[in-house]
């Protein structure tokens, strides 16, 4: 718990108001009640001040005379809200020290903390504070920077760099050979080593089960601040630019290139080889069969429908260049009878 | 093995022939043979009965005179085909006790078995009967139910709960951060702490690589009776209703509320913040983009084409609006020359 | 590193020029040095033979007279490639022996590597050179065959076969329980057991966290040559024909049969109970919902448009049976002022 005063001289903003006042945790405005701070993050849900039990609020500016409550006035009350919630709830680290059922075939700093069972093999550098949870597998010369955390179960194959301050949750998996084969006349295929890596950035946060492949020849590199949410597919060679943020069970295939700042939204898929612009969203559920040159949001999927409007809207898909040549044949008849 | 009038002493059913009759397992019509209980579960099939080599078979009441096999008949031949499965092939579970190489941290029942190199933490509480398999991860303060089965490589984190009887597969993540994370100004994330658990019913089974994160600040809920499959992501405060089943693959956004008896299609997704009625059926590879209010069948999927096809019909969706543009000028024009 | 002529020796293909040129690995036209052993799989990149700065490239029969560099000419360049890369490249595979942590009820050959914390309960058959990586689960009764490998924390349920030299990837689960159940009246589900297998070929590649669902009471069959990228999920019963592929990310549903020679495009999916003939090509993306029974390319899905252009067109999707009616009536009423 902290005092308004102490709060803002952490983390800015005005405060109007009793600055003695005290908040224990953060809320939204419609559940907060006593020692809660409530934020208000856009102005369209203002009437809900009015009822509004909490403590204290964090408004914009052109919301400060909207509550008498005590208040923090800052340009983005969503991100210091964030902010705030983060002073409350701290990440849970277990302390440092090597459980003794973990194999670790490397010297680590003392700060560092490996759980039980998971193994960090020969070459591998493990940076100062790095958490490692129970069951990991950290591979040969595999790097991981200062404050990184891995939660149970994640593997990260030889050789891949991981930068400061990254997430890995459970059951992410980095580095696995890229799909990559040579089909011969007869069908078979011809496995073609993968000998590039994965290189994370700092501060990248890489969602469950979420797995990235290291590079054919050259490598699979994921920016700094990038964030991954869960079960997301990444092939060998793609580049995601700084900070952009993909949703979950999205797909990016082989040696595309996102830029910076895009949003994918969940179940999107990307091709391969295609150059996607900085500062593009991408709906969710979208394939994007080709390249995308300027930021703008794109989108490319299908309302859904009862299924019986479906079966009757949906069966003209497959007639629809016999429907266009009937308008073509139309125009050209009553140009006839109708000459303009 | 069991003698007919044995199954139907446990199952129920009515018996027709002799109940001396033996059955060891269960099979499908075309297959069975000596020592097989067969079943046909829709009357479309029932020409089948007639070469049908089964010992016995299962059938509804309107197909009791349609075989001379000696037969049970009960309502529901495929729920009672499941219950025969069920008991010639019950759960193979592992003797009780915990392997020398798990480390557990809190006191067990004496029924609950742990598997090699599980890890239990401190605050644990593990209900009677429970199996957990090799290379799991119980957080701390989790709750896990009596009879539950957790497979291998299971990872539950912090604080979650499951209930009675579930069962996880291999590779299932419980309780990872959702995908949380205010947005600055300079496109940057800050990450919002997720502080909410996921709370899972009784009788839930969830499959292998299936993902369930935390919620933000309440939890995450799963109830009753629910199915999930393999490789499905189910985001922060998300709730989902008694009894319904989800197919594999699905991705579900954050805070989208799904009712009770739903049955969700293979790769569907649903998008954030939505509300699906009870008893509400959505298509494979349908992404749900609205609320659906009423009990129904919802699609929003496409035709497969041959690439010719999809090429020549397809390329009149970037131009529908123009289309239908066309379709409004001719009617104009038609107007104008012949009047209705 | 190999002198060309040894290269040949080993791999076939006609030598042109210095025999005794040093190459040390592959390289791509574009960015080959000094040491590099460059191809030309595609014709229309033959220009950048030009400024090749390889030591030796590997070309096709109607490209040899393209270059004056030292020269590989055969068949198949992209395979050579793969293949010459293989040599450079070889798996780097642990030393035989059994990690002490690991947990072995059987016994192995000792050609056999088992890495830390990994599980082989009673019954298992581990063939020659298998190589256990770490965290992995081995089943009872498991079979895996000669050469074949398990990276980091892979799973594999009781009873299941591996072929030889098969490679399976970090997280993959085999054999967890098909999607099976039973519904009651008051919709509930009834769980059917999963007694089948999951049964694997040779020289079959799975990619990380895929699963493959153990069949309900036969089997799920991989044949040979089968080559499965990350997170694909395949259902009971599913059945996949020898050197099919599978890109990222797709779902099958159970019961469904795959021919040979498929290519399956990331993200796709194929509803349950359907055939696919051999030698056929599914684009990323689409959805089969019907038999595919004749060899060729099959697409099903969505261009994507800005968001604005997609609002436009698509809002007439719901009402292409309206605009299909108007067409008609427009031609009704053309008719009758034009007959024809």
């Amino acid at each position: 718990m902290l005092r308004l005063d102490e709060l803002v001289a952490r983390l800015g903003g005005d405060l109007l108001g009793d600055p003695a006042v005290i908040v224990r945790r953060v809320a939204t405005l419609d559940q907060a009640g006593e020692g809660d701070l409530a934020f208000l993050a856009n102005r369209k849900y203002a009437s809900r001040l009015g009822d509004c039990q909490a403590s204290a609020v964090i408004v914009a500016p052109d919301a400060r005379e909207l509550t008498t409550l005590p208040r923090i006035v800052t340009a983005d009350p969503y991100v210091y809200f964030a902010r705030v919630a983060q002073l409350f709830s701290p990440p849970d680290n277990p302390p440092a020290g090597l459980h003794q059922t973990a194999v670790v075939d490397v010297s680590v700093p003392a700060s560092v903390s490996i759980g039980p069972g998971s193994t960090i093999e020969a070459g591998a550098r493990i940076g100062e504070n790095v958490v490692i949870g129970p069951g990991c597998h950290v591979g040969r010369d595999v790097v991981i920077g200062d404050g990184s955390r891995l939660h149970a179960a994640v593997t990260i194959y030889h050789g891949c760099v991981i930068g400061r301050d990254c997430v890995l949750h459970a059951g992410a998996v980095i580095g696995a050979d890229g799909f990559g084969f040579a089909r011969e006349r007869d069908g078979s295929w011809v496995k073609i080593p993968q000998t590039g890596r994965v290189v994370i950035g700092d501060d990248v946060e890489v969602g469950a089960n979420t797995t990235i492949d290291r590079g054919a020849l050259d490598d699979t590199v994921i920016g700094n601040g990038v964030k991954l949410d869960n079960q997301i597919q990444i092939a060998h060679n793609v580049r995601i630019g700084d900070k952009t943020a993909v949703a979950g069970c999205v797909g990016i295939a082989g040696s595309t290139t996102i830029g910076a700042r895009c949003m994918i939204g969940g179940q999107a898929g990307i091709i391969g080889h295609l150059v996607i612009a900085d500062d593009v969203v991408v709906s969710a559920g979208t394939l994007v069969t080709k390249s995308i040159r300027r930021a703008g949001v794109y989108t490319g999927n299908l309302p859904v429908q009862s299924h019986l409007d479906w079966v009757k809207n949906f069966a003209h898909l497959r007639h629809l260049d016999d429907m266009a040549a009937r308008i073509r044949a139309l125009e050209q008849r009553l140009d006839k009878i109708d000459p303009a």
